[in-house]
């Protein structure tokens, strides 16, 4: 690891750089934000990470730096938000902040995009909701097919991700963020860049075998939630998050999808899903809270398996990462830190320092 | 297994079985209905399998056979329903029927439900707005406590299931019918029933050890979906809806769930939640099944591992017993209907036959 980077210079760095490939300054400043909150939560492999990524694509005109973000269909608890092309960030910050606007006069909003692209980690909208006392649940189809139907070779979905931000009242939020996979594939990119094996189970080829060389993941099937036993429950999963997000959105979806890794020109038309649910209109909300806190207090003093020092809710480690890196900057792996002064040459911005 | 009964049979056993232990016609017929649907489905072991349980509690006075189910709460696209402690069948058809009648006006609706009891599988009320053209999502807390929070010992969280129904135009709709660990308890209960092992991977020691003995699965862990490798989302799941359906309603969570297998008595405050999403809120009702019945048909035709003979959806197993045993009724096993028989005979009403 080098150096840890203050947010806030990891911040101006993100800025810089998009602004370098003629982002407007408002919408520059605002992916920075939302990429930069990603690293603090210790999202890595939704980060910073992402931004050569981003940029290359920006730069082969794959995606539109002049969008007209706009609500396409409308009732009142349900929206569709058209992105226009348009970075997924600032699409999913203009409908989440929609839904929950949406919830307070309804007691529940759920908000759909179309036309959108990659927008980081799924807990970083589900949190959104939260941080307002609401709960939060964001769903997407992901941005390449890497899993096949269950018994199938055909790579015909993505690892469609899940989230949920429930907020306690004392006690942090539960911030559950999860692909439909064994692993996400944005932490086996993070795998690949450190030259680190992935471990059985992750991946198989297509004849069955397992495949643990990161580098070549994309070639393999990644196995849903469940593995070899159950993962017909992580299939049903994937495939009913993509119908939700990509099909009834109106967007991409089974073969649809773009590979974004690979294609860096096509319109992506990702879809999102954002669901907002305002407590207080089901009693008490501060009760509701308190409820939660006791739930996780519960489970946090239940007895041990041997060797286990301490039960984890989800999201507690994003939590204490989000603390101590707020203090002490960001760490960076050598390779993504190579990978930003790159940038930082290609574009003439100034390097993280 | 004995003779197929045909559903109309079952119906009616299942009605008398609850008249002649004091419950009112309409709702006998109504719960009799829902419980023979599960079965229908091929949701065996959350169906009609489970009226001598029922029966024994409602002779215990652990439910309320003249409740007066009420909406606590109300906002435009949400409720929250008090089921008095009435059968949970009664009081999810009468929450479903609400969502459905919301979300015709908002888009979605989201509607809670507390005072509730065991209420069958979770698909029967997913397919509820399905059968209307609009997409389903269930939720509840679960009957009894088989899970410890991820490294722990302590039995503070339920299999809590989740269900999903999309409908298709031309194709039946996708149903997702899962518990968030590896098995649910449910399919325990039939394989202790049946007398037959579990596999290894879904009930462990507490001491680490995988239990294979259904008999004794209650003694054990269950796994959360994952299993030993990634069962923390399964745990997450497991929390975040039980979050969700039972501490957002005011319904019982954590180590206030009461174990409706082995008391009869206690007030369960058993929690669900349904949610119902109009497609026509977010575009052209049609355009969207149309959509889904390509992604169907795109999975169907895809290319197959070695000895898989073909591709399934989610819920299509259901959809071809459902046709099956509309025509030559329900396969019962022996041990099943031996103790339907016995039943019979304890409340003098007609037997199967």
């Amino acid at each position: 690891m080098t150096a840890p980077v203050p947010a806030a210079r990891l911040r101006k760095f993100t800025a810089d750089a998009f602004r370098a490939v003629g982002m407007p300054d408002a919408d520059a400043a605002l992916v920075a934000e939302l990429m930069t909150e990603a690293d603090v939560w210790g999202s890595e492999s939704h980060g910073v990470f992402r931004l050569p990524h981003y940029i290359r694509r920006i730069r082969a005109g794959g995606v539109n730096l002049k969008p007209k973000i706009r609500v396409a269909e409308e009732r009142p608890a349900t929206a569709l938000v058209d992105g226009d092309n348009a970075m997924g960030h600032l699409v999913m910050r203009f409908a989440t902040r929609l839904a929950i606007e949406k919830a307070r006069g309804t007691g529940v909003a759920w908000v759909g995009a179309r036309m959108s692209n990659h927008a980081g980690p799924a807990s970083l909208y589900a949190r959104m909701p939260a941080a307002e006392g609401m709960v939060g649940m964001y769903f997407c189809v992901g941005n390449a097919n890497h899993l096949a139907p269950w018994g199938g070779l055909d790579m015909l979905l993505s690892t469609n991700p899940i989230a949920f931000a429930v907020p306690g009242l004392e006690e942090p939020a539960v911030v559950l963020d999860m692909a439909t996979t064994v692993s996400s594939f944005g932490k086996i990119k993070v795998y690949a860049q450190q030259g680190k094996a992935m471990p059985v189970g992750w991946v198989i080829e297509r004849d069955g075998r397992p495949l643990t060389d990161a580098k070549r993941a994309a070639e393999g099937i990644l196995l849903p939630l469940g593995g070899m036993e159950a993962g017909y429950k992580g299939y049903g999963l994937a495939l009913v998050l993509g119908l939700l997000a990509g099909s009834l959105n109106n967007a991409a979806m089974g073969s649809e999808v773009v590979n974004f890794t690979e294609d860096d020109v096509s319109v992506t038309n990702t879809g999102h899903t954002i669901v907002a649910v305002d407590p207080a209109a089901f009693g008490d909300p501060t009760g509701f809270r308190r409820r939660v806190d006791r739930v996780v207090r519960e489970l946090h003093a239940s007895d041990r398996m041997p060797g286990v020092e301490r039960i984890l809710m989800p999201g507690e480690r994003s939590h204490e990462k989000r603390k101590a890196r707020a203090e002490s900057g960001i760490p960076m792996s050598a390779p993504l830190r190579a990978s930003l002064d790159k940038l930082a040459g290609e574009l003439k911005i100034a390097a993280l320092g």
